[in-house]
């Protein structure tokens, strides 16, 4: 059956050429950001479980779930965690199958917790968490088990939901990515008071660039006020230094600007995380699945994190959308921006698409119908290929947030 | 201080004349509808109560939460709900002020309970739903308390945070929620067989306009299959001739396309909502705060519902935009499409956004320099006048999602 | 095969002839006696719709559970419940049969649900209670549910454990279980400012009763302090009367020893419970089945309040030994004081207790081998008839707290 | 003031001489003792985090709390929990004093944690157990503050409650806590398959002995039924051996009664306690304070664990009066056996009971009226020294279960 594909030209403004862009990523140690890792590595751990039991990933998802923050007494030298933050672990999984029982929730609290260790090194295992779990027993439907042995007919789609994509990234995408790894691998290793709960917020205006981030100091690394406020410079100046060498625009960084430091309210915390204090988080709310917020680009407001990577349709559909908008601005030419977007149809095998769009902002240098006919045999490849998607989320190859 | 706001024309596709918009609602009864209703419930309830108790709105945040599914045996002539939808309010509250305590967590339990009385009619409140409060102690904070007297000073923006709204509804948009305001207010009034759960998926290609309907049937009012397809093609029917009604462009409906009849595998549900089994549901990840989910449209990711109308800049500047949006596209000519964008600075006065941005697409009959004058003073008026934001919040005037 | 049945005369003071008695009681509204009651009327309702979707009573166990106070601002005049009460409902129910589901945790949160609403007349049932569910699946071990039609083989000791009963009652535990009706029957429907959560302490010093009263009362129904006092004189004096109008001894009655007047500290609530503000409970740690707590004779841990009437043998021998001790108080001329044990051992049937012990204080007026003999009889005739203690549970004929 | 003291010889069969005698324990990992023990070391780690931070231990109670029994698959060979323990620690503590916030909440939990850790070998922390917390604000009353420099006034009851305590240990009583320790420190160090929630029933029906153990096997230890069949039959060698070897009667012993090898349905766990799968376990439901349930002898139902030690009288006076019995034994010549009760009245002073009584059995061999001078003296003077309780609780000197 034809796969229903539909390219379009758009005459629009680029994003490059647009006088406003803003862009937005949460960190690591965003509480919304670790509710997407936490749902992230619970249904890792049920996929490689399924497949070591039962040679076969079975139903699940776990794209649901809630940081509910602590409380905490941060303070120069060393504070304390004065209440576990309390994540609460939600969703389905099956538990048994063919008589084996699949021991899901056991498997689902320790994901969690092995995520958050590795996470937040500062958080007390012992004391600064608790991790609930409400888990329900997931459908036993057996029809689009994915097996390992790879003779599997196309699941069905499990709702009618859509995934996007884009590709190439612009210069501000592109900077705050780089700002964020940046500071997570080469930053925090020499300077833990940097904690991993940074916000970062973008605003292009013409060509200048305003980085406002909003950094949480680890309180044992900061003796005094003087500490953090020196802290607080460093960061600046680091993330001036790097950002600018990453553009020609002119950067402008701002850093903690809620701060009182005369009235002693500052950005202070114990675990380097808000969800010691103050903030939940829930999945799905943060950063898509590229690992950025982006409000002048098309978004799904589908979780990506947590859902099942057999027949979950949100998540399959955002990894592949965005995976096939960067292939094809690597491999067809001309093209400035580009969207895709793939709706499904629940109950309907997951290859074929309700439709899937591409609308591309040409640069003017090739053929429109060329461009579209390129496009269109990638989104197609790229359709009949699928479970490519599925076996790739299960080796851990994807990023979700 | 003047504002910083910018207005610019864009050149680009009208939404429509492209060739492909998707556009998605969650009606009043889905998982994530819910949670935001319950969010935004519990906090007006709150809100109420500071006011009598205190003459002052406090601060609170509601904006998180989490419905972990039941477990449910629908059948034809009645079912039973086996096992309670769970129900986990979070969030913090600002819990004694003045030497006055406010009982907030039995007001957020209540105010629960009542919206999914009010929501649910069918749910029974004994046995059918557990609601579980984990709420924190708030800020103590009253440097932005929002006085009943009126005498105040602005309050500053809790967040870096940004809000956006567009104008005016495109035909799909507007079909979609005209779809789903009559079955709430006229179909289900007389046909209480058609859940609340209604999910409207909407594909428009070219002219031909797709509705994909998930619509839940409650299993007491279908004493057996052939009722429940009767009722599928009733509500196909009726919502056929209602969208046809709306526009000139063809409408296909298809409603529950994953049942499978034969196999007894359809939408059938004891109370209405999929809550009941297997679908959780958490605040901000359904519709924005226009009632829709518009990938072609920017978005912003944060959660209206719940947050405090004071100086939560991500529920007031979404509220915001929207409003000034729609105030333009009324009041000021040769607008075709209007995007408005306002960027807030944690710490900074909410009505000076670090910019407040709208960019338009001209129909072509007007001046473009009279229309970008136009908007930036309704733009700066409407920041002006922002606390007129927090008074309709307050009074219950705006939806929320 | 004879059961293992021994019968002995004890050489002792008997209890009224101790120069010390203390005997205690927890009534209706005490947190553990709120634990017990629910415990006890979720049992109930399951071995109901067991029965009416089984024709069977299934295995179940809810002799857990824990109630976890809230906080309140009692005030005269009426103040209110700030923090709900959290009830979690644990234990475990086999929830399917022959292809049929029984939605037990639907039915544990109604019943308990009901009980409260029952019991405590002030409590706001949407604001003031958190009634939570984290029952387990029962196992499906199916030799020993116990059938409706009666066709039954006996069932087979749960546990090694024992059940103890004694009779008569003496003077002092008489008064008290008096007064406690009293109370409830005759004073409160009269004066709802009489809480439900009334503790009584006896203490017997040869002649002389001393009973030190809890009473927490209502606030709505003191408008001062004046009141309040007035509150407590009145009952002082009511039970002082009616407690001396029971016996012949002299009786000093004492009530809210604890309270300090002048600092305004009293035990005023805004429901009649403690369980608002301070005052966990569990279940089994009240009173034992008879519905006292009588230090001066034998008493068994067990609960008795949510165990099944099949063959949980911490409910089943606790209500037939006391059962035994009654009849044979009544049918056999010549004890003074009777203390009956059953101790089963695991996996033996119920009605072949390990040992089936009496102990009996002659009162002398009787040959001693006469005695024996006629208990041995009842007691052996009760163990052949021991379903009948199964039977009158589940018809909600025994009290067990 | 002269403290009521009420000592009293008892004409009574002593109990070595009863026909028959029941004594039951519950070792270190039955659920129960698993809540007294959690509860205890929450209340320990509180009193001494207290001490550390504000110079004196204030408020708190622990003495509730909940253990919901996961689910697990043992096997021969090693199984595993498939869902985990969930523990719910409750109570109240206070957290604020002079200025200085007490983290409550995170100490319980890691105390929780730490003594699961220690007592379950082979419980995954990380998997196996879920430790919640409700923890409410204990009361701000500063009257009743046990300060650390020792310029204490007496506290005042918080409850009109008694404490009761036993001496000497009857031959029964011995062996079943000597059986215990025997397990707990000779058997199991070098045979791990013996779990720790043993419970030990003993019946002694003149000179018969009978102890019924329920033993959990540990699956990883064994790899077979016949090894399983093989460690039930040593330990109930070894318990025979060791028993016999501290009594002169004859001692039979029963393991694990309710096993049927044939169908497979043994005593095989995980980890070694029942609260792996089914057994849940509540706080003050198991031992008293003494290591023991007594039912033949006098007992509280208090919960003496996880009470806080400066005015929580169920606490204090069950020590207490278990401490005074074994003194006037150890001191007082000619007593055949001693039970001490201590009563209090809410508010009054700790050392001034509302009465302290004793009843003596007489050995025959001393004058009556000496013994109860001796007596009263003790009694009396251990009155006096009410606080050396408290320090010897804080010092974790003192075994509550």
């Amino acid at each position: 059956m034809p796969r229903n594909i539909a390219v379009e030209k758009l005459l629009q403004t680029p994003i490059e050429k647009q006088r406003t862009e803003i862009v937005e990523r949460k960190c690591v140690g965003h509480p919304d950001s670790l509710a997407d890792g936490i749902a992230e590595s619970v249904s890792r751990a049920l996929s490689k479980a399924y497949l070591e039991e039962c040679d076969a990933v079975l139903h699940h998802n776990t794209d649901q779930g809630e940081i509910v923050a602590g409380e905490s007494m941060p303070k120069f030298g060393g504070g304390k965690v004065t209440r576990p933050i309390y994540v609460l672990l939600t969703g389905r999984a099956t538990k048994t199958f063919d008589n084996v029982t699949i021991p899901t929730d056991s498997i689902a609290v320790e994901a969690a917790r092995k995520y958050l260790k590795e996470t937040l090194q500062f958080l007390n295992m012992d004391s600064d968490v608790i991790v609930d779990c409400r888990m329900g027993v997931g459908s036993s439907d057996l029809r689009d088990v994915f097996k390992a042995c790879g003779n599997n007919t196309l699941p069905h789609a499990n709702d009618t939901s859509f995934g996007i994509g884009h590709a190439p990234f612009s210069d501000l995408e592109s900077i705050i990515l780089g700002v964020s790894s940046h500071i997570d691998e080469t930053v925090r290793p020499k300077h833990p008071v940097i904690g991993t709960d940074i916000k970062i917020m973008g605003l292009r205006s013409d060509d200048d660039i305003s980085l406002t981030l909003c950094v949480p100091m680890v309180d044992r690394f900061c003796s005094d006020m003087s500490d953090y406020v020196e802290a607080v410079e460093f960061i600046k100046e680091d993330v001036s230094k790097f950002a600018s060498s990453k553009t020609s625009r002119k950067v402008n960084v701002f850093v903690n600007t809620g701060d009182r430091v005369s009235e002693n309210s500052v950005f202070l915390t114990v675990t380097g995380t808000s969800a010691e204090m103050g903030d939940d988080g829930s999945v799905g709310r943060g950063n898509r699945c590229n690992g950025l917020i982006t409000p002048q680009r098309p978004m799904s407001m589908e979780a990506t994190s947590g859902k099942n990577p057999i027949n979950h349709i949100g998540k399959i559909y955002n990894l592949l959308a965005t995976d096939i908008a960067t292939k094809c601005v690597n491999e067809v030419d001309g093209i400035e921006d580009l969207y895709v977007r793939l709706l499904s149809q629940i109950g309907k095998p997951i290859d074929q698409p309700f439709v899937a769009s591409a609308q591309f902002i040409s640069d003017g240098t090739c053929d429109d119908a060329k461009i579209e006919k390129e496009i269109n045999a990638l989104l197609d490849d790229s359709l009949e290929n699928i479970s490519e998607i599925t076996r790739r989320v299960i080796r851990g190859e994807l990023k979700t947030f």
